[in-house]
C-alpha cells in the first residue's frame, strides 16, 4: 500500500507540472485542436481533473457534489459506461469554460483532494490509494499528450511559432556507431513483475512465459541521415517496401518524408520542433514516423522491427535512463556511448496491441482505460523525450495506430542471426 | 465625390464599432470557427484590416511597407488573383497572431490610414475615396457576420453562453394582424438609381427595366407561431411541400425545426439568442430558416416567396426604418402597426443571384467582391436586426446558399391576385 | 383532345424506339451505372414502363393488378409521394430482374396499354389521354438519357468500346463564319402558347410578359477550335474567369478540358463519341461542357451567355430543324449556312431554373415531375443530337446542375449592343 | 517435385470447377460488385486466368504473346510491382470484355497451359511446377470468394434471388452439447511442417517454437440460438462488451445482428443463404459475424477467442474432415457428435496477422501474395462450407479486417483453466 503522505506530495508535484507545461502558452494556444486525434491544451487540463473528480471524489468523498453539472459531459474522454461524452472532434469549439475557469476548476478539485488526503492519512484505503495513483499516471500520460499536441498545433500555423524559444539547441553532436546486441533465445517471462510492488497498468499483466528465438537488437535508434538514404533511394516510391495499407495511406496523403521535416528551399531540410523551425540535424534520431514508415525502412535496410517481447527482454536489463522530459530538451538526441535504450523516442514494435494471456481489465468504468483499445493498434516501448521519467518502465506498453505519427516515435531495428 | 473629412470620421466610427461588437468576448471566444461557413471573430477583425492594407495602403500610400510578411496569406479571404489564401476551413486553427497582436495590427493600419486621409484632404482622389467607402461597407458586412458567427459559436457550446446578458428581453408583444399590400404590374426600373449619388455595390447596377405582373406582398414577416403550425401539420414530413434538394438536405441533417429552436423538455420550445437561451416567443418573426424551409412554408401556406424585383419595388417606397443593429435588440421583434419592411430579418426572395443585364464588376481584384458568387445562391432583401442601418437600401442584394441558415433570415410571403 | 388512335400509334412507335436504341447493347452493357447521375439502360427501360403502369394502368384500368409486387419499389425514380424508392446510387447493383425479364415486363405493360387504348377509342377521356402523352414525353426524355448514359459508361471503360461502329464519320467539314443576330428589346411573351394546343410540360407555363433589352445572339455554337484557344490561353488556370463555385469544382476534380477530350499522346486530342474514340474535329461544336466552363469561356471571349428568355425569343421564330436523334449522327456537327439554332447541343442559358410567375404543377404525384427541381439548376434550350426531334420546341426548358456535363451541352454566345 | 501429369489433371479439374460454380449465374449476375470488398464473378474468372498468363506463361513459355494488351491492366488485382492496376472499386463498371469474351480468354490460356504441360512432361522444372501449384491454390481461394461475393450480391437485391434453389435444406437438426477440450501448455512447434512436402503458402512458414499455457477449446462453433441470447441480453447496446473500434463501427453502421439475419416481421428471423431467404435455424452455427462481434460475444459469454497458435495445436491433431464446398450444402451445419474442428465456418482467432519469426516472402512479384497484408487484419483458421477441402490444412492462415463479415466466419470459444 502506498504511503498517503508520499502520494499527496506526488499528487501536488504532478498536478503542478501539468500547469508548468502550459505556462509558455498564450490563452489562444489553449484553444486549438488541429486534428481530431489531438485535444486543446485546455481540454487536457480539465479532463485529467475530471478523472479525479469522477473516479475518486464522487466515488469516495462523502457528500462531494459535482463542481459543475455539464463538466461531466464536456470532459469525459471516452468512458462510454459513464454516459454520453461530448464529441471528440469538437473539443476545439469549446470557448467556454475559459482558461481561467478551467484553472479554477483544477484548484477546486485539488482542494477537495486535499480534504480526501487528510482523511486517507487517518484511515488509509489501499484501493483508493491505488485509484489515485492511477489518476496520477493518467495525468502523466496527458503531460506527454500536451507536448505532442502543442507541437502539432504550432506546426500547422504558417507562422511556425516556437512553444519555447529557450530550449537548448545542441548543434550537431555526431552519431554513435551502430552496434548490435545479441540476445539468446528461450522461454522468457514477459509482463510486469508483481513482486516489485511498483505501479503498472492492467495491460502489462499478468507476467507470463513467452518463447523467443535468438535475436539481435540495434544499440541505438535510426538517425535522420540513415533515414534520408532511404528517401533518396526512392523509398517512398517503391511499393515492394510497403505494407499494402501503408502504401495506400502514404499515397492518399502524399507522404514523402517524416511528419516534421520541411524542405528548406535549397535542397536541404528544416525540422519543426517545440523550439520552432530549426536546422535539420543528420545525427538526431529520425522522429515522428508512422509504423508503416518504420516497417518500410526496416525492410529496405534488410532488417526488421523488434517484437514487443524482444524489446522488453532487452529493456528489462537496463536502467531507466535517457533523454526524458526532465532533461528539458524536448527533442530526441543522438545516442551516447552507452547506447540508446530508454527515452528519446518510443520504439515501434512489430507486435499488435493485444491482451496478454489471462489479462483482466480494471473493475468498473476504469476497465475502459486500456483493454478496449486492443485492436488495430501497434505496441511501442521505451518512452521518449517528452515522457516523465518515472512514468516509464521496461514492461510499459504504449500503443498507436499504424498510420499515427504525431507522437514522438522512432525506429530501433532488430534482426535474427544468420 | 465624397468629402475626405467626413469619410475619415466615418472610417473612425465604423472601425471603432467593430471593436465595440467584440468587447463582450473573452479571448477564447475570438478563436472559434464552429463550422466552415463561419470565421473566428479574431479573423474577421484582421481580415477587414487586411482589406484596407491591401487595396488602399499598399496600392495608394507611397512607400507603404506591409505590416507582416505572412498576414497577406493569412487574412486574404478569397481573392484568388492576389495569390493563394490560407484555407478557409482552418481559420480556427490560427492561435497566432494572438488577439492583442491583431488589435495592434488594427491600430497600425488605422495610423497609416490617418496619414492617407491627411494627404486626401490636401489632394482628394475620387477613385481612392470610393475604394475606402467600399472598404467601410466591407467592414460593415463583417460586423453583421461577427454577430452571426458569434451566435452560432455560442449555440454549439453545451453551456449555451450569452454573448451579452444585458440585452432587452421584451417579453411577448403580440403579433400584428397580417395585411396584404397590393402592387400593380407593369415595367419597373430595378437596381440602384445612380442619380442619388449614394454608394452601392457593383451587383446593384445597372438600373434596368423589368416587367412585373400585379402582386400582393404580406405586410409583415411570418411569426414563430405561424411557423409552428406548419411543423405541427407535419410540414417537415411531407415531401410534396419541398424542393427535391431541400428534401434531401433536411433528411440528411435531420432538420425538424428552425436552427435555434430547442425543445424545452416539456413539449414547448426555447430559442438560442445573442442573449443566451430564452423562452420561445410565439409572435417573434421566425428566424434562421433556410431557403428550402421558407419555400416549403410558403407552399404549405398556399402562397409563394416574392421575387427580388417585387421586394425592391415595395421597399423602394418605404423609409429605411426598422429593427437594425443600432436598436441594440439583436433579435427580431414583432411587427409594428406600420408593417415590417426593413430590418428584423433578411427576406428570402425566390430569385437566384445572377448579374443584372449589363452588369460590370469592379476593376481589378476588387472585381472578385460580388460577381464570382453569382451561381447557386438566392437573393435576400431588407436587412436585419444585426445589420448597421446605414448599410442597407432598397436595392441591396444579399445572397446565401439555399441551405444556409446561420444568417438572420426570415419569410415575407407574396402572392398573385386570383 | 388527342385522337386515341393516333396516340396509340405514337405510343407504339415511341416504345419501339426505346428498344431500338438498346439493340446494339450487350447484356452486360444494360447493367452499368458508372456514376450516381446515370442509370443502367435496363433500369431506364423498366422505369419508363413503371411510369405507364403506375400513373396510367393502376389509376385508370379497372381491375388492373400490378405486374410484380417489388417493381414499384425498384423502378420508381423519385416520386416521394408514392413511397420509398430504391436508392438511386445502387441501381447498378440490380442483376435481377434480368434483361429478358425487363423486356417481358415491357411487353406485358404494352399489352395492358393496348386494352386501355381499345376502351379509349370507345370512350375517350381527355385527362387520361393527356397523361399518356405525358408518359410518352417522359419516355422520350429517357431515350436521350439512354444515349447520354451509354456514352458515359463506355467512356470509363479502358477498352473504349463503340456503342455503334457504323455511325457516319463526316470527316472535318469546316466551320461557318460566326454571324451575330440582332434582336430589339421590349416586352415579350415568354412560355408555351396554349392556343396552339400542342403538348408542353407544366414548367413551360403560363405564358407571361417579360422585358428584354436589345441583344445580340451568335448564329452558331462555339467550336472545338475556338474553345481550344481558351484552353491554350490558360483559361483553366485563370481564377478571374470563373465563378467561385466553378473554380472550386474544376480544381477539386482537376478539369482541364471538356469531358470527352483525351490527349492523343502527340500533343493533339482525341474525342470519345458514341462511335468510339475518334480524331478531334476542330470545327465540331464544343460539347459536354459544364455551365461553369460555358460561363468562363464567355467571359474570356468578352461576351456572355444568353438568358433563357433571349434564347426563347430567338428560337420561337425558327423552324424546329437541325441535327436531332433522327439524323442518326449522334454527335454534334458544324453549323450550316442557315445558322445553328436547334439541335446539335443544348445551349446553356444564364438563367436559373425557377417557376414562371403563376406556375402550377401537375395535380397529384405527377406534380413531382418538374417543379421540385427548381433550385440550384440552370436552364438549357434548343435540343441536341440525341433528342427526338418532336420532343423539342422553343419553349422547352431543360435543366442541369452547373457542374453537370455528361449531357450533350454546348455554348451559344450572346451579347449586348455597345 | 510435383508430377507434371498429376498437376495437369489437377489444373483441369480446378479450372473446370470455377466455371461450374458460375454455371447457375445469369449474364447479369456476372457483372455485379455490390461493395468495394467484393468483385464481379466475371472479374474473378478473368483475374485467376491473368495470374497464370502473367506469372506462368509470359514468364516461362517461350514466344508467348499476351492475349490482349489491356487485360494486364484490367485483371491485375494488386500487384503494384507489375504496374498500375485498374482501380478495384470500379471493377463492376467493366461491361466489356463480355462474359463470353472472358470465357474465350480462359479457353485460350488453358490451351497455352496445355502446351506448357506438354513441355513440362518432357522437361520437368520444379520451380515452374511450384508456381503452377500456387496458381491453382490462388484459383481455389477465388472459388471461395465467388461464393462469398455472389451471396452478398444477391442479398442486397430486394428480390432476394437464390443462387441455387436445389440446395439441401436440412431442416433443423438439433445442437450438440457444448464440450470443452483440454490442452496442456508448453512449447509447441507452430507453422507448416516442411517434412511432409505438401504445399503451403509462404505465410505459414517457418515452423517455429511457441509457448502456450494450458487452455480449453470449445468442441463446436457457437450457434444462432446462443448468439440470439447475447442479442436479447442487449449485447449490441452494452459498450462495456466491445472493443472501442468495434463500438464505433457497429453504431456507425447500425449493426444489431449478424449480416444475413433479417426480421421476419413477426418477431422472429429469416436468414439469407446461397439458397435464398430461409427460415432461421436455431442450431446452425452463427455465421457472418465480424471479429468485433465475435470478441464481444466471447466477453459476454465469460470466455475468450482462441489465439491462432491454440487453434493450430488443436487442429493439427484432427483429420481435415467437415462441411466443405464438396458437400454441396454451402451453408454451415450443426456439429456432429465428433465435434466441429474443420469446415463450416472460419474461426476468428484473437491474433493479428503478422509474419512468423524468420518469415520470407516468395521471390519477385509473387512476394506480394501474402506478406504485404500483414497489418490491421486478424487470422482465421479451419476453413468453411464454401472452401475446397483440399485447400485447407491445420497451418492455413486466412485473414480479414476486424470489421469484415461477408466471409463465412464464426466463433469457436476458448478459455483458460481456473
Amino acid at each position: 500500500m502506498q504511503d498517503p503522505q508520499r502520494l499527496r506530495q506526488r499528487y501536488q508535484s504532478i498536478r503542478a507540472l501539468s500547469e508548468h507545461i502550459c505556462a509558455p502558452l498564450e490563452i489562444e494556444d489553449y484553444q486549438i485542436q488541429s486534428i481530431v486525434e489531438t485535444s486543446p491544451p485546455k481540454w487536457h487540463l480539465a479532463h485529467v481533473t475530471w478523472f479525479f473528480e469522477t473516479f475518486v471524489l464522487t466515488a469516495y468523498l462523502d457528500g462531494y457534489r459535482p463542481y459543475h453539472p455539464v463538466f461531466e459531459h464536456l470532459f469525459n474522454s471516452y468512458y462510454e459506461t459513464l454516459g454520453n461524452a461530448y464529441p471528440r472532434p469538437k473539443r476545439g469549439l469549446l470557448a467556454r469554460p475559459t482558461v481561467p475557469e478551467v484553472y479554477a476548476y483544477r484548484k477546486a478539485i485539488d482542494a477537495a483532494m486535499d480534504t480526501l488526503f487528510d482523511r486517507l492519512q487517518q484511515d488509509p484505503d489501499a484501493q483508493l490509494l491505488a485509484l489515485i495513483e492511477l489518476g496520477l499516471n493518467h495525468e502523466q500520460q496527458h503531460q506527454e499528450l500536451l507536448y505532442m499536441d502543442i507541437k502539432y498545433n504550432f506546426s500547422v500555423n504558417p507562422l511556425r511559432p516556437a512553444y519555447r524559444d529557450d530550449l537548448p539547441d545542441r548543434g550537431d553532436m555526431g552519431a554513435t556507431l551502430l552496434e548490435w546486441r545479441e540476445q539468446p533465445g528461450g522461454v522468457y517471462e514477459i509482463g510486469h513483475d508483481p513482486d516489485g510492488g511498483a505501479f503498472c497498468y492492467d495491460n502489462e499483466s499478468p507476467r507470463h512465459p513467452h518463447y523467443l528465438a535468438d535475436f539481435l537488437m540495434a544499440g541505438r535508434l535510426v538517425t535522420n541521415k540513415e533515414y534520408l538514404a532511404f528517401i533518396e533511394d526512392e523509398g517512398y516510391q517503391r511499393s515492394d517496401l510497403w505494407l499494402a495499407d501503408g502504401w495506400t495511406h502514404i499515397n492518399r496523403y502524399d507522404w514523402r518524408h517524416p511528419m516534421y521535416w520541411e524542405p528548406d528551399g535549397e535542397g536541404g531540410w528544416l525540422e519543426m520542433t517545440l523550439g520552432g523551425l530549426r536546422p535539420w540535424r543528420p545525427d538526431d534520431p529520425v522522429s515522428h514516423v508512422s509504423y508503416f514508415e518504420a516497417d518500410a525502412y526496416a525492410r529496405w535496410a534488410g532488417r526488421r522491427l523488434p517484437t514487443e517481447a524482444e524489446l522488453e527482454v532487452v529493456l528489462e536489463k537496463m536502467p531507466v535512463y535517457g533523454n526524458f522530459a526532465e532533461e528539458g530538451v524536448l527533442h530526441p538526441a543522438p545516442a551516447t556511448k552507452d547506447g540508446q535504450w530508454f527515452g528519446d523516442l518510443w520504439r515501434w514494435s512489430a507486435t499488435a496491441y493485444h491482451p496478454y494471456p489471462g489479462f483482466r481489465p480494471y473493475a468498473g468504468s476504469a476497465g475502459e482505460y486500456n483493454g478496449k483499445f486492443m485492436s488495430n493498434q501497434m505496441v511501442l516501448r521505451g518512452g521518449c523525450c517528452v515522457t516523465p521519467r518515472d512514468h516509464v518502465r521496461a514492461s510499459y506498453r504504449n500503443f498507436f495506430y499504424p498510420h499515427d505519427r504525431w507522437q514522438f516515435s522512432g525506429i530501433q531495428l532488430a534482426d535474427s542471426p544468420a
